[in-house]
């Protein structure tokens, strides 16, 4: 198998770079339910400007992107998901060029979006756009492109229960994550669930002067630090009732592929720390993150933040925590749990539930699934990393447990692309390796049949 | 003794009314560091335009305002303490009329320092100034104004220190606080210290993903969470050692005092929530809040704080923590056990003080205590109550410590004029009432001879 010719993948990276530069300009902030309905207008006519036929469907939340090209008889059909949505771009001040214009420096395209998700989706986008001018396209193809993944994909799971025949495939194909840290391409078979929370206390019907009242006063700033302590011990154990009891570790297929991850203790300092970096420099850090849950604070609100003294007592405390769960972890009993828990703190605790997305797996021994080991080989010229799961969520469970089909993911974006951060960015030679995977993804499992 | 003339409060209080006015608008936010010698030049000109002589004394702080007008032969010394700067705004948006400009409605003036404490401490300028117009100031009058109040009176004790024979007086009064609950009202021998702190931790770089890094990057905001559980239990009581041990409840007098204030469970209720409310509707809340340290969460702040769902792992965690003491606690003892607490949780912890005034104490048997009670009896038409301690903290030790002199907080402002909270306000009638009480406060003292 010969890697696609230059020509192909250039032209095909030339698309998706003005794609990615028209795209990243559409502030698309789920979190803050900003410009979904633009930017769902954007990627359907983007899609179907490629060749596709489109559809935009409706959802309790934000619209969902559909299109696809019908498979040659006797030919299989891949299912590309994405997402057109991002994350909230604070902190602002932080960003050298503004997070919403596509700005091109240091040999990356710079700007909110531009790795997750839109540049590596782009890529896809791109890839099948060429190879349906060029009349290359010798595979079925669908596009999912959901506009709250960064929300916890809510609703994305009602919308593919509903639509299954029209979203069969034989693989679902995901490049929403980065590479591996070292740079090396990574195929990867599963992910952690999410279960995001926000947690809120109430006082006082206004803050009180904590002279005046301290002592007397309600404190909801204690009572939620207290609720979260139980919540945690300082060595990261969380103390749910039942919370490990479904937790399984690596098979030893998935411990092989765990073993042979390569770790960079300088990556590691650059990115943790020196003091975080320094456990993980002596051991593996992939099975903590694909194998064990991790509760996390997201942010923690109380009373005044600004620069010197205020004596108030605060009216309101808040906190946002989120939950990484790993098969076969349930976000909905984790739930469970948790507002027991709290309740049990303070019964006036309230808990608001934002996203919840199961765990998923797929068996590296699935249909395609070498197929596309081979293709990102092919294409890159250099031999893949097998991972079992990646620390972050998509919603794969869609495919996998909704839909009943293998779903891999094949990320593009480099590791340091500042996936959630200020200055995240796309390099210009991960942008043009997604686009040359996706060719070679579809002119090998062009050449299969479908699976049965 | 007869109450003040009408004409002569009236007369006094227009002067405390138009110079309210004027003093609003200059927003000297102490935390902030603004307009603060804006501030100091507009109240030493309106000290040497009511007739004293005027000095502005720099600190390495904000500057402090000195006035005097001596004494008649034979004739005692008031020194009037008092502070330009005013709390931050936060939150403007709660404010129904902007916090720096005077606004008349609802029989009050609204603003931020109408109450705390432009408002009261112009009406000892008011009242002063039209003694001095009339001829009838027939005692010492000194007026010390600092710039720094708000933020814990940093530099204050130690240009008093430099300063004490400027300085000496026979007693000195403060309108700082407000008035009893019930909106009559009450003369107060002492108050509780402050300790002000800033504890921050920092963990990788920036803010990372928590699916990509949650449960191998470092966690602040956690190490915070355990470190402030730590340092106070859920039933309010705080555990560093050694912090009980100089606390010692009211004397036989004082308890008498205590027991003798009112308790108004419908104010209670308004201002504490039913919740918090209950258990102060038993028992007396005068003696938690004079005689009980208390520790106080004032802000908390990591991570994504706007509106949904962000899932990231904040670099950096903080809180603001105030310590309210009570006499003999000593706030640098506080201090250095705190910062021990606090970095046998974890080294890394930064805590940087940024207020620290002891608590302060006055006999009610001391000189001119008798004097004071009687005046304001007289001014008022009301029979004052007593309190040992006031909750809140002025540096009033640097009378009773640093200058040697018996200190009387009488206040003015009613119970609900939202100190340090938006819609701060001074009722027309309370500052008339100010007003009608330094007239008779310096009659008095001018009917006496000075202390020995």
């Amino acid at each position: 198998m010969s890697q696609p010719s230059d020509s192909i993948v250039a032209a095909a990276n030339a698309r998706a770079r003005h794609l990615l530069t028209e795209a990243i300009p559409i502030a698309t902030v789920s979190a803050l339910g900003e410009q979904l309905q633009e930017g769902a207008d954007h990627f359907a006519g983007v899609l179907e400007a490629a060749g596709l036929h489109t559809e935009i469907w409706e959802s309790p939340g934000a619209p969902v992107v559909f299109a696809s090209r019908s498979a040659p008889p006797g030919k299989p059909t891949v299912l590309f998901y994405g997402h057109y949505d991002v994350q909230p771009p604070d902190p602002v001040e932080a960003w050298d060029s503004p997070p919403f214009v596509a700005t091109l420096r240091d040999e990356a395209i710079f700007g909110r979006g531009s790795g997750d998700n839109k540049g590596q989706l782009l890529a896809h986008v791109g890839a099948v756009a060429e190879l349906i001018a060029r009349d290359e396209l010798d595979v079925g193809v669908k596009f999912l492109v959901e506009g709250e993944e960064e929300i916890g994909s809510p609703h994305i799971g009602g919308v593919a229960a509903t639509q299954r025949e029209r979203l069969a495939a034989d693989v679902a194909i995901t490049a929403d994550a980065p590479v591996h840290d070292d740079g090396r391409p990574v195929v990867i078979f599963g992910v952690r669930g999410l279960l995001f929370v926000e947690v809120e206390l109430s006082g006082a019907p206004r803050d009180l002067h904590s002279g005046n009242r301290g002592g007397i006063a309600p404190t909801p700033a204690w009572t939620l630090v207290h609720a979260l302590a139980s919540l945690r011990d300082s060595a990261g154990k969380v103390s749910l009732p039942g919370f490990y009891d479904p937790v399984r570790g690596p098979n030893a297929e998935e411990r092989a592929m765990l073993d042979a991850l390569p770790t960079s203790a300088a990556h590691l300092i650059e990115e943790l720390g020196a003091a975080g970096a320094e456990p993980w420099q002596e051991r593996s850090p992939w099975e903590a993150l694909g194998f064990q849950p991790n509760c996390n604070i997201a942010g923690l609100t109380a009373g005044y933040q600004g620069p010197g003294t205020k004596t108030v007592i605060p009216a309101r405390a808040s906190a946002k925590i989120d939950f990484r769960l790993v098969a076969d972890q349930d976000p909905e009993a984790v739930y469970d749990a948790l507002v027991e828990h709290l309740h049990r703190v303070d019964p006036e605790i309230r808990v608001r539930r934002t996203a919840s997305v199961p765990p998923s797996a797929t068996s590296p021994a699935a249909p395609f699934a070498n197929d596309v080991i081979a293709a990102v080989r092919t294409a890159t010229g250099l031999e893949p990393l097998l991972r079992p799961r990646l620390g972050g969520t998509t919603p794969d469970y869609i495919f996998t447990q909704v839909l009943g089909m293998p779903s891999i993911l094949v990320p593009y974006g480099p590791p340091d692309m500042n996936h959630h951060a200020p200055n995240e960015r796309m390099s210009l030679a991960a942008l043009e390796r997604g686009v040359a995977c996706t060719i070679e993804i579809c002119r090998r499992l062009g050449q299969d049949a479908p699976a049965i």
